[in-house]
């Protein structure tokens, strides 16, 4: 059943919205590699061809961390190689480092993004550096992108909640984001990792920041707050969100446990809202409920579920 | 784990908030009349217990609906006829017509729920009445409720679309809420039955009505939109929430399909925001927990599932 056909209401808008909203695909990226299943790249080109198709125009393809640590993105250079890129759609790549970054220059990428931590035991663990020592790291990737004309964006992972170190400082936060702002980056991705946020904290950290035109959000949907945290950041006058078709990502701890806003449940809300995203809906749903097939499992996606069934 | 070991951020409020919250637990009711696995009598007493040891003070019991309609509540007299009142709780219990309501009496219920449709088609086909005709039916219940010194909700359904009229005009749902306040019910539910709204939609009705304080929201996640319309709900002066304990309620035809919002992923939302509900949530994820093994599949609830791993 199409999405025109069940029995939708009105659009009807809501106050201080924006008009339009930048939706940044990560389901080829962020959602896949927690992914339990590895993909072929056959697929993952398909994949990132039907997004295309569904209207989306920042397709997040793939990252050049080593494959030691993320075995489903082994074939990042392969998938570059055989990528059809469109017209109109950016191809962002997540760069590690200075390696990193040497083979997404090797591979012709305009858009590149680093991942950053707002706390010091997440640096530890997923960056071996510390909190102040990460952007040792980033500086001369960043510098060298900058000046290859590469446009270079920032994730800020663990702003809210650490599993480790518990609630994390705004200050701590703002600090790391505006320093990766200095270095270069056009855009900061404020990242929920462990999805515990709720919508005054959003608001609360991005009046933190001296530019909220230079924010993205990313949200994860662990404890179903993603929706919710996105309208809070729409109504501070963010305009980039974060998210993945059908809610790739999900844990393999639990089946169907979700990872990152499912990208059909943010256009609902933003078709209801009147917010205009480019985006076809069916047709995203259709790429989704296919790409669920290739892994064998439902999507988590409510709007998946709901209109595939 | 508990929900207090989850790095969780500080709490922090948002601009024009509630300060409190009463959550009408619906998930005796509401919830387990959608699923199809049958449960004893004996289990759902255990389950209204503990609903009431989590700090829940609402909770919606059981229905007075026709046996052949609803199997799963066909033991409404039983159940209440075993139930150990708390003190402070309140254990409504929904009325179709007057021969529910000579049950309910019977039975010793203090506060009912009489079921309206907004629209023509649900009328008839839930109701078997015309949308003018089924105020006949509500008209002797409600007024024999009240002379017996009842409580009596009034809930509205398909306020926001409906699957085989679409649209559902807005003038015409608070026409059928205003009617059932003047007929003597104290407060109206506003229910997205089958999940499709947005916030602004969800503004734009609660506007419609000329007292806020007589209003609650009852939404379904069908489309992932449940939380940010409470959401929305709340920042326009409702403070009267119905949810279901573990979002109870899934639709027999896709495992862990959603039915009403979780009371869980509502709690975590007020818990970070500070507003007050008075639930123990630990104690709520246990007993959604436990519910769930009853029924033998996995609690459609993020909250639920993210402690339970």
């Amino acid at each position: 059943m199409g999405a025109r056909e069940v029995g939708l209401p009105d659009v009807v808008g809501s106050g201080s919205l924006p008009s339009a909203v930048k939706i940044w695909e990560v389901g080829a990226r962020d959602g896949l590699q927690n992914e339990s299943v590895v993909v072929p790249v056959a697929v993952k080109l398909e994949f990132l061809s039907r997004l295309a198709d569904a209207g989306l125009s920042v397709l997040e393809a793939t990252s050049f961390v080593h494959p030691k640590w993320v075995p489903q993105l082994a074939d990042a250079a392969e998938l570059l190689a055989g990528l059809s890129r469109r017209d109109g759609v950016v191809y962002p790549v997540l760069v590690p480092n200075e390696r990193g970054l040497d083979r997404a220059l090797e591979a012709g990428v305009t858009h590149i993004a680093i991942f950053a931590s707002a706390t010091e035991t997440f640096a530890s663990r997923n960056l071996n550096r510390t909190l102040d020592s990460q952007f040792e790291m980033f500086a001369p990737t960043v510098s060298r992108a900058l000046a290859a004309g590469l446009d270079v964006r920032g994730y800020v992972s663990m702003c809210f909640g650490d599993p480790w170190e518990g609630r994390v400082e705004r200050a701590q936060v703002v600090a790391v984001g505006e320093r990766l702002l200095e270095m270069g980056c056009s855009q900061l991705s404020l990242g929920d990792t462990i999805g515990v946020a709720t919508p005054g904290q959003v608001e609360s950290l991005l009046e933190g920041f001296r530019d909220v035109s230079r924010l993205a959000v990313h949200f994860h949907d662990t404890y179903g707050q993603a929706l919710s945290n996105t309208l809070a950041a729409l109504r501070c006058g963010v305009t980039t969100v974060d998210s993945s078709a059908g809610g790739l990502g999900g844990c393999p701890y639990a089946e169907s446990a979700t990872g990152n806003l499912a990208t059909e449940d943010l256009v609902w809300m933003l078709d209801g809202l009147g917010v205009e995203t480019g985006v076809d809906l069916d047709k995203l749903v259709e790429t989704s409920a296919w790409m669920a097939e290739q892994l064998g499992r439902p999507s988590p996606s409510r709007v998946v579920r709901a209109l595939t069934k």
